[in-house]
Order: C-alpha cells, then structure tokens, then sequence
C-alpha cells in the first residue's frame, strides 16, 4: 500500500479522528475536520488554541489520526501513527487560512485562538474488508 | 450531562472509536463494531484475541472510545475515558456472545481468538453544536 493510495482516500473523507496523551497517559480522541493540505508526509490541521488537545499535545507529541469509510457491505479505514506539532510561525497558518475561517475567528489569520497543526506520518496500517495493509511512508 | 443521556446516545451508533497506548507510548486508533452491552459503567465489546490492541491493552490498560454523529447541520460526538480489561473468564464471553459470531468464530463461545473487552468509563466530554459539557458517571 503506497502513500498516495492513502492520501486519495484520506482526501475524500470529512471527518478525521485524532487521538492525544493526556497528562496522566490516558490516550483521548476528538473527531476534526479532515486535513487542509497534505505535504510530504505531513497533514495540516485548523483547531482552537485553547483546546484540550493543544494542552495534550504541548506535553506530548505522539498522536494518531484516523478515517474511515463505512458502506452498506464494506468497510475501509486507516489508523496513521506520528507526531504532532503546534505551528506558530504566521507564515504556515496564513498558508492554511481559508476565507471562510474568519465565520469563527474573528480576529483573522491573527487571531489567537486559531491554531494549525502539522502531524507528521510515522507509520499506518490499512484495513478493508477484514485485511490489513501496511502502509509505507518513506 | 447524565451517563444515561451519553449511553442513549452511544446505544444508536453503530460504530466505536477505540484508542489504545502502544508499546512506545503512541496513542493508536481502531474502529470497532458498537458494544454489545452496557452495564453500569462498563461497556462490552468482541474483538479478535489475535488482534494488535489487545497486545497494547496487555501492557497499558489505559483506554478511550469515542463515538459520533454527523448531520448535516450539526454534529454530536462524546469522548469516554477509562480503562480496558480483556475478559478471560468463560461467563463473560458465554453471556456476550450472539448467535452470528459462529460465522467468525469457528469453534464457537471458547474459540481461542474471540474476545472480549470491558472497558470502564471514568470520564467523559460530550460535544454539541460547538459546545462541551461534562459527564458525570458517579
């Protein structure tokens, strides 16, 4: 299973599932919005800075995300190990930015509560209809 | 924001996000088919013995499970965190199963790679419509 293969299913889902550790090595998962952009091995995310998740992963980087595709007969999901970092250069996030963001942040590219996350892609498994696929990543 | 509000609302999905802690303290998501039962407060659910969170589970009991609901205009999902027991004793198993897993499990109630898993809920968030309340499960 390549990279790419991945991608183009990770780009046509909605919703994306991310995990954290917490502070007493609990992990915890939020649904998001799907990724912005994808780079490399990198997926770019837009979060609240004062979330949980932003405590989490401040302390911890390890994280997971995870889409899935659930049919009538079929089942497809990838569950994607890797880091997460918290990006705070104001070139990336107006990279990121969508006209459409300043609906919740209204103080704009600027704003303090508008975050962007880059997960880096360590290593993935792939499952579909009961099988599992390894994911390569270099 | 009681348990049995969140449970109503777990009981209607069909699918469970679960996360585990890998041996490298990764947090690791997999999808799951929805718990069987409910019981004060520990959710049931089947997996396969053979399977890689049961590995992390042996090691790290630490455990979250998510469910979800996407609408068009809103969304609800709830986070739970606790703890994941893998169930050895033949009651429990003999009380979870149904009569379909024989089309996964051969050789029936004591197939060696049917499995089941208590997870015990300690805390929880639940989100609604860009707000978040608290579940009490005391």
């Amino acid at each position: 299973m390549t990279k790419e293969e991945v991608f183009k299913f990770v780009l046509k889902q909605k919703t994306a599932f991310i995990a954290s550790v917490d502070g007493s090595g609990f992990p915890v998962i939020r649904a998001m919005l799907a990724p912005r952009n994808i780079e490399g091995n990198d997926l770019y995310f837009t979060t609240n800075t004062s979330s949980n998740k932003i405590k989490h992963y401040s302390g911890n980087d390890k994280a997971c995300v995870y889409f899935y595709k659930r049919g009538i007969f079929r089942y497809r999901g990838v569950s994607i190990v890797g880091t997460m970092r918290i990006c705070t250069d104001q070139k990336t996030k107006d990279e990121i930015w969508r006209t459409g963001d300043s609906f919740i942040y209204k103080q704009g590219k600027t704003d303090p509560d508008y975050c962007v996350l880059k997960f880096t892609c360590s290593h993935a498994e792939y499952y579909c209809d009961l099988k599992t696929a390894i994911v390569d990543f270099d």
